[in-house]
């Protein structure tokens, strides 16, 4: 099976599991485990923080930090599609009372800037934090180009930004900017070690010293503050100094597959808008379902999901090479023109 | 003073208060408050519902009916200056765990139908409920004409509704609908007795005798199970039977007051779209700022409240004479102009 | 009827509804009710601290008052039974995210010296604050003399205590010291005025002017921050001035009827442990059930409750006479020997 | 450094790391990781229920087992030093809204049974479940022998039972009971990996296969749902295999520092009260501080810990050899003596 359901799936290679075996390990709930610290210390200095924290899930990473940016009842704002409101089960308001308005579409100031609810007292709710993810999973892998500009004027305003980057690491190798380039300016961001960068399990957050403190007392009592997590550690270490740059590869496999797609069924996806490593085609115009797709697909030995009522999403990795990719769009191809 | 920042600031009339005085009292905890079962019925039946349950605010009501739609990390959809998600501190996330997204604007079937969440299984977030303010606060008062395309869609998709109807009484006189044709659509309604009908403090969650008695059991545990509810519940009983029809004069003043206001600053406001009580008028085209005319006003006698950075709000209500709002608006237009 | 089920059951007297009728109003959630204002004025000054706040239950007052002591995720002590842990619905746990441990009968300060944790860093929970009723209402309505000497030991150990003094009004005049001298102690109290005062609704909350700027907020999160709420503050007042001193007829009340019970059913009571307004009777020495004593005295026109398996509770107040009190004593003796 | 601090510190042997390098994976969070299903299936079945769950903690699983068995605003009754209320900060009440009460010392049916709270109806807490930690971690790692009869009772009752099994190995191998002769009394129970058994991460939590469902998603929604997550269930799977008989030599070498500290310092600890792998001095008697000894140790190569003002903690564990016990008793027994 070629599976491009997600870059959630790759399995850890010879390597990152020689890695993982040989690494030092100690209890990382005393803050003892070196190989934990050495990524948080990695990862941090990668985006130009003082301090990271090793989760066991992007969502995680992203409940700790918004938890650190926005008290019980005040306000995040994000776009509608986030991940942070349609795939973390609404936990930052079960767990961490944070309530939640959206616009939709990309990250545009002008939007995002009429949403801002300036503190009008204390019976009013007040914006505590805005929450762009980049690269935008559910909007197609598309990088914000509207991040920067919101992020002036977020800094003007005083109202800190959380930056979702689970595949920041994508839109740093797209545009050739550094992680840094992006993650500075957020009070909090968290990256994922185990999408595009192939580790079997974890993200990492980053913020203050300060942050950090308090988000690694907030993850012990949401139960996952790990032991020995270094073993795991060592794989996010190895992803992150050896799957960086590959992305590249993912990105030029996603625009073949958008461009065979765009052959097939015209107006189903737009190739030049796949900014990196995911391809959401819209089925609308082919008179398919998405369940039709999915399960003929699966049949031919491509799985791929669906997201929403008419649209498929498609999405490279690491386990998937050029010609896989090559295969996976033909077999697409042939069932779209079918 | 004329005070017109809100129809909340209006004081009991004395047949009202002869009515509290004289009211059958009874423990309301034990449900032996006469009083308040007569108030909680008669609305009941007012609004085409089983059952209702007398509280201390609106703002409890619609926490309690909407956490009696929505299980925690499930979400809500409301209109993004709704009064849940603006002006009750984010309580339906602090309190009750629910997560909510946001559209802009009136009731628009298509643009509300696009943010709906279908069931994709566990692992994403599922519409749960959607919220209508109506009138709407922020909105200036407005009806809000989409609410049947909406209520016969979500009715149709099996997703519950929830009416904001504080200001519920206002848009069935302004439209001459009964009540009942609006909240008999909704899964759970709030209705208010102490804006525009004049009593001193009180709500009506309405709803199945099934969600009442769960919302019966969450008002105790938030506190507020009051005792001898009755003294209020007079005043309540009482605003229903004398001050519904009455509404019709506030609407005719906001309509006066926003007349005078266009003539004296054209482009700030529209009197066509002053359905009901709130006028909210515009200041960008005045040059002047909210602090400004809130400040002048007061110092003439006469009280207004600001919303957002550009808005004045002017609400007319039962304590308000049509001389009182003639007066106002002359106020307002000569400091506008000035 | 005579209703000995609860202090809460009280009517306004007519006095007291001349009061309320005749207070002047505006609007608390401005903090322009000039009598509500009053009344929180009023009993913060009786109870020694610097402000205070009118909440629509005692239980309300008690959550807005530990919450501002306890951190979510901190720990608050309490006895067994008392009222913050048996009978507001888990609502420290459920709002405010307070967990709570627990010992076994009056406030010892062995016992809960035994119970507090110490600060052994960031992965233990911390004891945040104890909370003591006082007086008693599951313990019989006993007075805690324990209390002074659990509150020189928080003192010196820094540790908040927070008085759930729902009756302290009875403590007070039981004993001849002042509510301040109890509550004083108190980084947080709670006094009730509608159950012995006999106000129809209504608990205030005391402590800083910082803590109760807090819990006002959290009062309007919680949707408790009601309008006019001076047509209940004036009988509030009007309780505290009237209705205190007269807390030792009932008092005396209690006393004779744990006498008559004592001699009725040997082992029942002990008169002496009768502090205040409250009489526990165990029914066990008999062979009843509650529910037979109860029916039958319902039955005879005296309306008691039960509080465990075996226990009678009846509870003495103002609209309760000596005579009204010798009949149902009368009444419940024979009961409990025929 | 000989580390006997805790049993969590144990490191990943070498048969294990080759299990965990060689086992098959997919993703947890689409069930697809066919080594954490094998995990899952494997703890079940020798635990005498239908379904498992790994998680990344023995909290986590604590949270999630007590969530599924108590509502917001219910009640769990435990153990006043159980780690479900010292050790995991206050998650039951943060998250989940469970309040508690607590009893002290062992699980003792006539104390707890004095505790449970009968249903009074919706306006007092109920006793919604009641959670046994057995082995008892702060109790010394002792063994739990009023299990059973609680069990009895609360199963007349209806009232369901969690068991806490960190530990539940230990107590096991030391009666020569199955755990599933334990586990299977309560409704859900969890069982640690990482401790005695030496796993460098997680716990697994059992129930019916409906709890596991919703134990499952709200894993998820507290950022804690993994992916690769078979690298880690390859080493609980062989640490189950391997590592559960040989906990026998952890009692005898626990019994054998008893032994030599009793000596050393006669009353700080009872050598037959010490069931399984947990030694607790008491410093009282020998004029010395936690601090001091803890520090002196260090110094001498032997980690241990400090619970509460004057108790020394010494935790026996797989990667504690029966001679570094020795050594590390004498160690401590010369500090205690000098």
């Amino acid at each position: 099976m070629i599976d491009l359901r997600s870059d959630t799936v790759t399995r850890p290679s010879a390597g990152m599991l020689a890695a993982m075996t040989s690494a030092p390990l100690g209890d990382d709930v005393y803050g003892e485990d070196p190989t934990a610290n050495q990524l948080e210390e990695t990862v941090a200095g990668l985006l130009g923080h003082e301090a990271g924290l090793f989760t066991v899930t992007g969502s995680l990473a992203n409940l700790l930090g918004v938890q650190a940016l926005v008290p019980r009842g005040g306000e995040l704002l994000c776009e509608a599609s986030a991940h942070v409101v349609r795939a973390e089960l609404g936990a930052h308001a079960a767990v961490s009372g944070v309530t939640t308005r959206t616009w939709i579409g990309p990250t545009d100031l002008t939007q995002v800037s009429a949403l801002i609810a300036p503190d009008l007292g204390p019976y009013f709710v007040t914006t505590s934090a805005v929450s762009v993810e980049n690269t935008h999973n559910f909007g197609g892998g598309a990088i914000q180009h509207g991040y920067d500009a919101l992020a002036d004027e977020l800094e003007s305003r005083g109202i800190p930004l959380h930056l979702d980057g689970a595949r920041l690491w994508n839109a740093a190798v797209a545009t050739g900017r550094t992680p840094a380039s992006y993650a500075a300016r957020a009070a909090a961001a968290s990256v994922c070690l185990s999408k595009g960068l192939g580790a079997p399990v974890g993200s990492v957050l980053v913020g203050s010293a300060e942050l950090i403190r308090e988000a690694r007392i907030w993850r012990k009592r949401l139960g996952a503050g790990w032991r020995q997590a270094g073993v795991l550690a060592a794989a996010g270490l190895y992803a992150v100094e050896h799957n960086i740059d590959r992305l590249a590869e993912d990105h030029a496999n996603a625009r073949v597959i958008a461009e065979v797609l765009a052959d097939a069924a015209p107006g189903s996806v737009k190739p030049d808008q796949v900014d990196t490593n995911i391809v959401i085609a819209d089925l609308a115009v082919t008179g398919k379902t998405v369940a039709e797709v999915v399960a003929a697909a699966r049949a031919e030995g491509v799985l791929i999901g669906g997201v929403g009522a008419t649209q498929l999403r498609v999405v490279t990795h690491l386990d998937a090479s050029a010609a896989d990719c090559r295969t996976a769009a033909s077999t697409l191809a042939h069932i779209l023109t079918h």
